[in-house]
């Protein structure tokens, strides 16, 4: 990895904040969020404006350009990655250590009285504006809305926004149509005395209409908005796509069963103008429901009188509560990964290289849900590696491989992260993926009350490592879409405590603890997980109780434990997941006659001890 | 306990609402906040005006009034106890629990539209008025400041605000003169650009000027505000309480060292008006910094432009942190404390009956931190229990016994509980005792990065009881003051997760998981522990691990524990605490000549297995 020679564009970008074209005023800072419209965590190549001006490519990272500063914000996960991507222009603002400033706090520091901060308000989210303004007035600065993308005013060759062919779901993928789903949303709306709801989120508006669309990569979304009334539902999208007759059909465009469930369709970008058309005629006591995560621009084309910000919407919650047809197509799923992935390492053992394997000869296969990461030793470390012509590595006897990989299948979504060693791991390697695996044990067996969020689950993921005097620094688990986004809200597990709604039986989640040894290995042991009822010895208050039950099947490297560091529970726990590997993926091998991958299934499932 | 007979006193409050004398127009809702001007956990009997109105008298706890309904809001610690003082006027709001509607959201059902709600703006804090007002307006109603408060005028017998006499304390106790401690406050307020401070807390105004009062049942304060500025102190106090020699002395009223640490002195009332004078004459460019926490009065008195309002203040945080001259004070504390219990326990063994001990025996014993709570059997049941002549049961050999009591010494502050049994407990009372024991000491044995806030532990002390479908619903542990309030911020170990500083060496925080089984038994094991620097093999990123230091060293009953679910490891921290129970408080009954006592004591810390 070289880093973006960056100071080209930085001169033209600081040239365009100098314009009075853009904005009646010079800019003296200029935000750029990682997101798209839509606030994606995975966007699509039209939308990486911040990649483009600072070179580096993680999914979550905040640049800020003032006149004489060029600074890039990101987490734990990319602190390594960041660094080789950015040239010395940029400063790496290591989000989550004591001494990094925040972007408020810093932008504070660095700028004269009385400036102006400009951001594009299609790209920041409302909550984040709302705070960042507040922030910057009360030190005496502006934040102001640029209509045009000063990134975009320098990005040439900018690539088109996509729009790829829609893919309708039956019944026997969703389990629920999709009108009535909006039955139920407006029987909430109806409830909270809402008259109208803005949905933005792409995943959300997927899940809604039963449609997917491959216009980000790994994510099945469509670029859409919706706006549902109580007798009206408009749909926001590229119209070409349209023009597919198994769409029409699915959509009952040209002869909806009801009037209430009839869909009128506009070009995606006239929904700020038909929402404000939607908001001049409410009613004094009309309100409309906006996730306050929702762009700046949308959330104020709505006046605040009506405005009736929240969280997450009731799709975001009804979206992670998976109904039975969903949970039974998110179990085939995993087992189809499970068998790629056990002929994968089956043939890795013997061949220590990296064999072309593919999740594409399983059924129902549609592509992966984020890009394979597959490393090796040092590159390991580096938290979301992917590998590159440059920074390849081959794999060897000596080195630690860890390999994350999730795949889209029509039924569901896979993210799975094993670690392993073809030779003989290091006394410390095994001493740091044993505490690992506690970590992960200790999640996965939790038995924990209803009602309880995920953060409070989060230390027990490190409780070993800290012992130990050692941690991660990323979050233990996200949710997981159902032929969906690979991460979702509003559930999770994470010492992150915002946004984070109860668990609840039907909600799936990861389990991933991980240790990062800088220049050297990285560990990570990462199954999906389906939150399911528990029935332990009592039941106090008569409040139920919940546990996990993992989707994910694929053996975990008894070869990298060291055994006298675990429990006998915890034993007990690494046998009979073996066991369920075992008995459901072998069945499965053995159906598609995939013999050495059965037999080497058969040996990574030995009881140990 | 007989609930408090409430009809006619409500009639006289619903008259006073209707009365314009009081507010420009009827008032259809009232809310009591429990708290007085300061915001105190306890409080003095002039300011128990949520008690006076519905007989509840537990620490926590809001009423509401309405025109045609009356309800209280508590926690989960005081379910019991106020169902049984509260008369059938009114209802009890149970918090924590799915079904329990937010005030916010049930005076929004209740109330005809376009009502107006009334509280008294001194005893509700800043951000409490900010949310119930914007609530109450995005549903039509509104939040209104009634000046003089409604309770005082239907309450004839209310007792006059307390004005003890004020104790100094020398730099053997405090380690640090307020001198020094003002010039470090300054130093903040000057990094963060900060003109004025308001000080509102009487515990951090107490730890500020090295003064000590008893205005307040078991918190050894003082009713005061002050206000500091670059040059100037001013201090609000009761005047007749400076008479005193010792105390013009200690806080050079009239010799001054130097101008900038003369401090000027004002009634207690004068706050207000003098806060006013102060912001009249700022600067454009000058802020005032007051704790959102602060009455909602108060905070208004600053305008808006210059008001700077903080989650916790920086005296808040310095208090917190004990220094070296505050931990052996707190250390001698815990050991002459723990000399108190284990003749109390030696006694009672024997007598099974309350011996009328007293921790006034030891030297420097100033008062009890709260009121002692002894309970036997399904009193125990009732999270903050306090003896009263209609429900006191005889000690028994068939039930378990309940004690958690804390003095204050000049030196510091203690608070432990103990839960034993003086006959043989029931395989049930012994499993649960051992679940509270196991979390109790995965918390104390837990060795966690430095940066950590407590609510990242608060889970560790309830995972066994959760895995048998247990748990408590209170925190699991406060901040500890040093001959200060027993309950004291920003630190803290909860589910709860508002303001919640990080961990640092020096602060005092309880440690007391329990288990309550209603109309049966209560179970706690509390101890005040210290945070201390943890040494563990490696060291993540070079940021340091924390661990905790019990301070409290009073054996814990063997006879309580099913020894066969507790691991080897935790085993060893049992025998290795009562090791350090026997050197330590062993020694000192030895000198004390408590030979009763110290043959208790060598018994119950024999070595368990």
């Amino acid at each position: 990895m070289s880093p973006k020679i960056t100071g080209e564009l930085l001169r033209l970008l600081r040239q365009t904040m100098r314009n009075c074209k853009y904005f009646s005023e010079p800019i003296h800072a200029y935000i750029v969020p990682s997101g798209d419209a839509h606030q994606s965590e995975y966007i699509a190549p039209c939308d990486c404006r911040r990649e483009y001006i600072c070179g580096f490519n993680g999914s979550a990272g905040t640049a800020i350009i003032t006149e004489q500063h060029a600074a890039m914000w990101t987490d734990g996960r990319y602190f390594l990655q960041a660094s080789q991507q950015m040239d010395s222009n940029w400063t790496l603002m290591k989000m989550g250590l004591k001494e990094t400033p925040s972007q408020e706090d810093w932008l504070i520091s660095v700028l004269p009285e009385n400036s102006k901060v400009g951001v594009d308000p299609w790209i920041i989210a409302a909550d984040q504006w709302k705070n960042m303004s507040k922030a910057l007035t009360s030190a005496g600065h502006s934040l102001v809305a640029v209509p045009d993308n000063l990134i975009d005013a320098v990005w040439t060759d900018r690539p088109e926004r996509p729009s790829t062919q829609l893919r309708t779901l039956g019944l026997e993928y969703t389990g629920i149509s999709w009108q009535d789903k909006i039955t139920k949303l407006r029987a909430k709306m109806t409830e909270r005395k809402i008259s109208w709801f803005v949905a933005t989120a792409l995943d959300e508006i997927a899940w809604l209409f039963n449609l997917r669309g491959a216009d980000i990569n790994y994510n099945p979304v469509f670029f859409a908005y919706a706006i549902v009334g109580m007798n009206s539902i408009r749909l926001f999208v590229d119209l070409k796509r349209l023009s597919d007759p198994v769409v029409r059909d699915h959509l009952q465009l040209d002869s909806p069963s009801l009037p209430e469930l009839s869909i009128q369709t506009f070009p995606y970008e006239s929904v700020y103008t038909e929402l404000q058309a939607i908001c001049a005629a409410l009613g004094p006591r009309d309100k409309v429901w906006i996730c306050d995560k929702a762009s700046c621009a949308l959330t104020q084309a709505i006046p605040k009188v009506h405005r009736s910000p929240i969280p997450y919407t009731p799709l975001c919650l009804a979206k992670a509560v998976k109904n039975v047809t969903e949970i039974k197509g998110m179990k085939m799923a995993h087992i189809k990964d499970a068998v790629a992935l056990c002929e994968l390492f089956a043939w890795l053992e013997k061949e220590v290289f990296l064999f072309p394997f593919s999740f594409s000869q399983q059924a129902d296969f549609v592509g992966l849900s984020f890009p394979t990461i597959s490393s090796v030793g040092p590159n390991g470390a580096i938290i979301h590696y992917r590998p590159l012509p440059e920074t390849n590595r081959t794999l060897t006897v000596n080195e630690v491989y860890l390999i994350d990989s999730g795949a889209q299948y029509i039924d569901g979504t896979t993210d799975v992260t094993r670690t392993m060693h073809f030779g003989t791991p290091s006394a410390f390697e095994k001493e740091c993926f044993t505490y690992v695996l506690k970590g992960h044990i200790a999640v996965s067996a939790a038995i924990f009350p209803n009602g309880t969020k995920g953060h409070l689950l989060d230390s027990f993921a490190r409780a070993a490592l800290w012992e130990s005097g050692l941690d991660y620094l990323h979050g233990t688990g996200h949710g997981v879409g159902c032929f969906l986004n690979v991460h979702e809200g509003p559930c999770g597990i994470s010492y992150k405590t915002f946004a984070d709604e109860p668990l609840e039986p039907g909600m799936i989640v990861s389990d991933e603890p991980g240790y990062y040894e800088d220049g050297s290995f990285g560990i990570r042991i990462e199954n999906v997980v389906l939150v399911v009822p528990a029935k332990p010895k009592y039941n106090y208050r008569n409040r139920g109780s919940l546990t996990f039950e993992p989707l994910t099947l694929v053996p975990i490297q008894v070869k990298m434990m060291n055994t006298e560091l675990l429990t006998q529970k915890e034993k007990d726990w690494v046998n009979e997941y073996h066991r369920r590997c075992r008995e459901v993926v072998g069945a499965e091998l053995e159906r598609q006659g995939r013999m050495e991958a059965l037999q080497w299934l058969i040996r990574e499932t030995q009881p140990i001890m």
